[in-house]
């Protein structure tokens, strides 16, 4: 994978902590990166950074014995956009969070880079149809959403837009793939996406909780990160309740759904139609009830392992 | 720790996966265990199981190389209630997930146990008022909730009903501690408690966007494993977003409680007034912001260590 990607150059616009973070992502996986920011000196002090962070991930053994000269060489600070998209087969805009700058933004990117090039954003939220529907380009812009330290974790979200094109969103993924990220492809465009709909339902109770006085932040805390968080980390909210009921998701939500519904009454629709409507069969697949005992081991082991690993 | 629990026995009343798993818990914290649950030969097959589990936790190196036959010889099954209770210094019931049953098992255990031992309930959302109110020994009743598996998972919820005295909450707490579980005491009773309150609010979202076919429930799985739950699993969704700004809790909100107001129409109170009002002051003494530079190295240290456990 390294091999294929060590002639190819990647522009990465916009140098903060999360432009640093692809830097580094690209760059262990053999590619070359273009580094620009609007303000002055930031991609310097970047380059400087991103070096910094990729001796800690070898040092870790995460990341391949090549000489950091060697990545340092691949690094290029590019004075302009157009500069820094030339020769590059992916852009990724890391830009602030701000609708407006976002537009002006991509539409800079958009007139500069070479047709066919994707262009793909870092908004944790900001939908493309909202920034790029107007632009010349707008097929081949996107959203690639990373979860912060960018660096480290896995997923990143795929957003097209309906303008979006089929290639764009297969090649996007694609790239993503190569640098051993884990793309979540979503089906349209949501506010928030996926990831941060789901921490937001969560830290909406959560400072609901702290708001009532049930307990302090953090008992909240210590109830995610000594309780429900130690399963999420290797398996996520659906594979755990299937695995909680003997007769998989249906017999759980046969169980708990009336109790977490009168908790909540915004969740007023029925989780058990949606059980019959091919949720269940999704996840029969995935985890036959055949193979329970396995994935109980399976989970069990990879406690045991965590818990060793955090002591 | 150890050598103070061993010559104290506890009850447990109700032998399912929980019941077993408490047994573990205990058993490799010294103590003895007395079983009971009402449907014959439960017992005798929990007995067997809590072994298993035992020589899987050893041979992970989890608990002290003490001779199985040791545990063992430690557990006692109990033929009634009357005789799980004897000369036992706490009691946790394990029953089915049901009012009406819960009601009348706590009201047998109740009679049939020495005053003042504590009697705790591992309901996973039923508070004490609703099912031992009514009880002489109510100022003994509790709940003890685990997180499935519980003899892995640290977290124990406490939740005291307003009936529950001061010094059957303190020794609930201790023993929990002694057996080296993590409690987290709630100040007040609300149904789901904690845990479940936060993992439905993640899983009523989970639902609709299921529902609404954003993605698959394998995406939103993933969003989680790969995602944010390896953030989870060592530090709790305040600490996530205190280190996600410069500023800390307030810079976070700041910047972001629009947004996540703006994805969910229920979450209409002031998270910014929650901060000004003492959740900043709580997280600022935990996690200073002079000590952020420290605490993002930990925090990608760990990840680093456990991407390295997951591969």
């Amino acid at each position: 994978m390294e091999n294929n990607n060590k002639k190819k150059k990647v522009a990465l616009i916009g140098c903060g902590l999360i432009g640093q973070s692809w830097a580094i992502s690209f760059l262990s996986a053999g590619f070359s990166v273009s580094l620009f920011d609007p303000t002055d000196g930031v991609t310097k002090t970047a380059k400087e950074k991103i070096t910094a962070k990729l001796s800690d991930l070898q040092n870790h053994g995460l990341i391949s014995k090549r000489k950091i000269s060697d990545y340092f060489s691949k690094i290029y600070l590019a004075p302009s956009i157009s500069k820094a998209v030339q020769d590059s087969v992916y852009v990724q805009e890391s830009g602030p969070e701000n609708l407006s700058i976002k537009k002006s933004l991509t539409q800079k990117i958009d007139k500069a880079t070479p047709d066919n090039i994707p262009i793909a954003s870092s908004t944790s939220g900001i939908p493309t149809s909202l920034y790029a529907s107007e632009l010349d380009g707008n097929y081949r812009c996107i959203v690639a959403h990373p979860i912060n330290p960018p660096h480290l974790i896995p997923a990143v979200e795929i957003v097209p837009a309906p303008f979006t094109s089929k290639s764009t969103t297969q090649t996007v993924k694609e790239i993503i793939s190569s640098i051993g990220k884990e793309p979540l492809e979503l089906k349209k465009e949501i506010p928030g996406f996926v990831v941060n709909r789901l921490q937001g339902a969560l830290l909406i109770e959560a400072f609901k909780l702290v708001k009532e006085e049930i307990c302090s932040a953090n008992e909240i805390d210590k109830a995610i990160s000594d309780g429900l968080g130690l399963r999420w980390s290797f398996m996520g909210p659906f594979q755990t309740i299937h695995l909680n009921a003997p007769e998989g998701i249906k017999g759980y939500v046969g169980r708990y759904e009336k109790m977490y519904q009168d908790m909540f009454k915004g969740g007023d629709f029925d989780w058990a139609e949606l059980v019959k409507n091919g949720l269940e069969t999704e996840l029969l697949k995935l985890y036959p009830l055949e193979e329970r005992e396995e994935h109980e081991e399976q989970r069990n082991n990879n406690l045991m392992k965590l818990l060793i690993h955090k002591a």
